[in-house]
């Protein structure tokens, strides 16, 4: 059996997530989904409102990953310029796309709403480029090549990916088994890393909680394969049980 | 009078970050800190748990800006390899540090706890570095060039970070205005863009919201020199009035 792996990276583009005013939501969310559908998520950036920096990166993670999601930066005011960086980035013109003209001059048209320039603008993508629906605000995003353009605007951006993620194709998903360890790290380093070499096919991954004034970890155990992540969720807990009994000692 | 301007970039280490099993906090805290201090976050990057991309990302980030920021990698487990990787991207030994040894040996002495293995790999730093202290449990981070490696729990980093912003360089302060407009982007877009075309001194951002199945858009107008700043955030509650008186035409 061969456990094909798919590889993606984001690029969050937005000045407000750099300067802190804006808490970025998406990329948590984005990881999640990946994960659970069977594409690992191996790197993010974030960028400002900048056509060369938007490039630059756009450029390096979509030569070296299998796709690459976008948020931010394709609404219709000046500092949206994503779609203009895209196009850069691939060499191709970014112009008026007619469906998308005709998609969103029928939806306002529909709410009595005018069709000003800004929102046109919202109709601008990459030649060449695939819709992605829309269905809370009816301006597209986009995919080309590999790279899918999404809002920035959480309850957008998550209704976007949706209808994304079905067109991927995806990995043998990485299953993982979460425990839950009372003691801080220092106490289980040693032998939790023995574990890990004895289980070369698994990750283990030791994530520390500081709670009340008080250290505790999860540990998680990630694998392709079912038999071996049982395996190493067994030694784990087993040593879990282990330190217990020995600190219960009268 | 000059502006001057000192740029940052973070790294964020974790597979548990592109997973999606936690969610960062530290991003966000640190942008609003550095924007606080007069120091420009321009760049952010989550890498995975693997040292090759940790060095390759620290020494593109170190190169490019005045100061960079980690966070994650630097406790006891085996998945901790940050401090190896930020030694290999100096070219320098990851050894003991004495003064670390001698400072966590003694806090663990006073607690009665063994200063295992595992624990003492937490004063493993590149050669070189200068302490970064950590009041919340004692394991210090470090310093070395213009790299500050912090942990990943938040309240860690948090404290560590709280050390380590008095001793650098800020530059002018951008400051910023914010105002609330309750009008989606396609409304404002044209006669902002001419307001940003005015003040090329500022840098006007605009952030749609969308609750309750409506957009709204906050506005925000951000620059070194508070006169600047102040003449274009009239010209922007100016066109936001006028938009609203005209809306409201019988």
């Amino acid at each position: 059996m061969t456990n094909e792996v798919v590889t993606a990276a984001m690029l969050a583009i937005g000045d407000e997530l750099l300067s802190g005013r804006t808490k970025d939501k998406n990329i948590g969310h984005l990881a999640e989904i990946l994960t659970a559908t069977g594409i690992d998520l191996e790197e993010v950036r974030i960028v400002p409102d900048e056509q060369d920096r938007i490039v630059e990166a756009l450029n390096a993670l979509r030569e070296r990953y299998d796709y690459v999601f976008t948020s931010g930066g394709i609404g219709p005011t000046h500092d949206d310029i994503t779609a203009d960086a895209i196009a850069k980035a691939f060499g191709v013109p970014c112009e008026f796309d007619e469906k998308a003209m005709k998609l969103m001059g029928d939806n306002y048209a529909a709410r009595g709403i005018e069709f000003t320039e800004g929102r046109q603008r919202m109709a601008r993508m990459p030649r060449g480029s695939v819709h992605i629906a829309n269905p809370v605000s009816t301006a597209p995003g986009f995919n080309i090549g590999n790279v899918y353009v999404m809002a920035g605007v959480p309850s957008v951006f998550q209704a976007m990916l949706d209808n994304v993620i079905p067109t991927l194709r995806a990995g043998t998903q990485l299953l993982s088994r979460s425990v839950n360890c009372p003691f801080g790290e220092g106490t289980i380093a040693v032998p939790l890393r023995e574990i890990q070499a004895a289980h070369p096919d698994t990750i283990i991954g030791s994530y520390p909680k500081y709670e009340n004034n008080r250290f505790s970890t999860e540990l998680v155990i990630r694998a392709r394969d079912e038999q071996k992540l049982i395996a190493a969720e067994t030694a784990v807990r087993q040593m879990v049980e282990q330190i217990a009994a020995s600190t219960n000692v009268q």
